[in-house]
């Protein structure tokens, strides 16, 4: 490594420009190698999960791009109270594309009422089941169901049953720490947010636009 | 652990709905003291890095909520070509609350000419750090910047510097892999987007809403 930065320091621009082409060319032959095996088109099952940031903010990016490409997407929150104004704002801009549910009595870090919280994912479930079966909607996200599925509030064979049967174009995301295995096995797309730095550990306060 | 799940498997419904009760409200107090402990706000450098999918999504979802929140955006594009219409549709909604700029003749993985990529870079960043510096814009996207620094097309250096004199409130997004060691020191949010699974593997192709 050493003999090869110092091989690059005593290269001249010009011989620097040449082998960096060379080395372009080969990168783009191979990329377009692999595109070109690449063909199937299918709905994507995909899972954001992970303990770092980003999971349901990569999901909304999605969304929003899924939005931007004409698509109709639905939108289910399975924690009560999650979304700031921000995601709000610009699904409601989007007028009918979006249909958007969220667990009204549903489970918050506040509530301490288990049964209630079973009651609600069920409804939330349902709901999201229907938007995935139907012929309307191109991608639906399931915000935060992975925490729903780690308390057991919902079976994961269930879920994993409605996803086998699922339109073969339809593309759902779902996001969420501690993802199932069962989940993660089944689907075809799946992302960790690895957390390297936080700045909660250095006293940071949660902030508008950047936590909400 | 086997244990304990056999102790749950006894457990009638009642027993188990206390016993969430009581972990719950163990857990919201810890929580509630966690939160009190976080006062400062402060304009973050936040990096998006790794292998994974979703560097560039999930920084897209930040603007996206910072726009709903009524904030003014700037969107820098260090890899020429790489937006969808996607994120172009919805970023051109939301009128001038969006800057925009992208490398109009800058660094593809199709180029193979390093002399015009570093001059495109210059061009870019030139844009990137009046937006950055300007008292308008509270948030400010450098999209794949992280490619850009990692064949030293810009000094990683001449980026920090700017951070460190930036206003105390703005917010930064760095996306792409291969996130140079000096920007993640100095960064206050860090995640890397980790693949554990990626449908490219099956042979499926890229999709419009998903990757584009």
């Amino acid at each position: 490594m050493a003999q090869k930065s110092k091989t690059l320091q005593n290269m001249s621009e010009e011989q620097l420009n040449e082998r960096h082409a060379d080395k372009m060319k080969k990168k783009k032959a191979a990329r377009d190698k692999i595109i070109a095996t690449k063909t199937i088109e299918k709905g994507l099952t995909i899972v954001h999960t992970g303990k770092g940031k980003g999971k349901s903010t990569a999901a909304f990016g999605m969304v929003f791009r899924a939005l931007g490409n004409g698509m109709k997407v639905g939108v289910i929150q399975f924690v009560k109270g999650k979304w700031g104004t921000g995601e709000r704002v610009i699904l409601e801009k989007m007028g009918d594309q979006v249909t958007m549910s969220s667990m009204g009595e549903g489970f918050t870090w506040e509530t301490q009422d288990r049964q209630r919280d079973i009651d609600a994912a069920r409804i939330a479930w349902d709901k999201a089941k229907e938007l995935i079966m139907d012929d309307e909607h191109q991608m639906v996200l399931c915000d935060e169901l992975n925490i729903v599925l780690r308390y057991d509030y919902l079976p994961v064979e269930e879920i994993i049953e409605v996803l086998q049967n699922k339109p073969p174009m339809k593309h759902v995301i779902i996001t969420g720490r501690n993802a199932k295995e069962e989940l993660i096995g089944f689907a075809d797309l799946v992302t960790d947010m690895t957390m390297i730095k936080h700045p909660f550990r250095g006293g940071v306060k949660a902030q508008v636009g950047i936590e909400f």
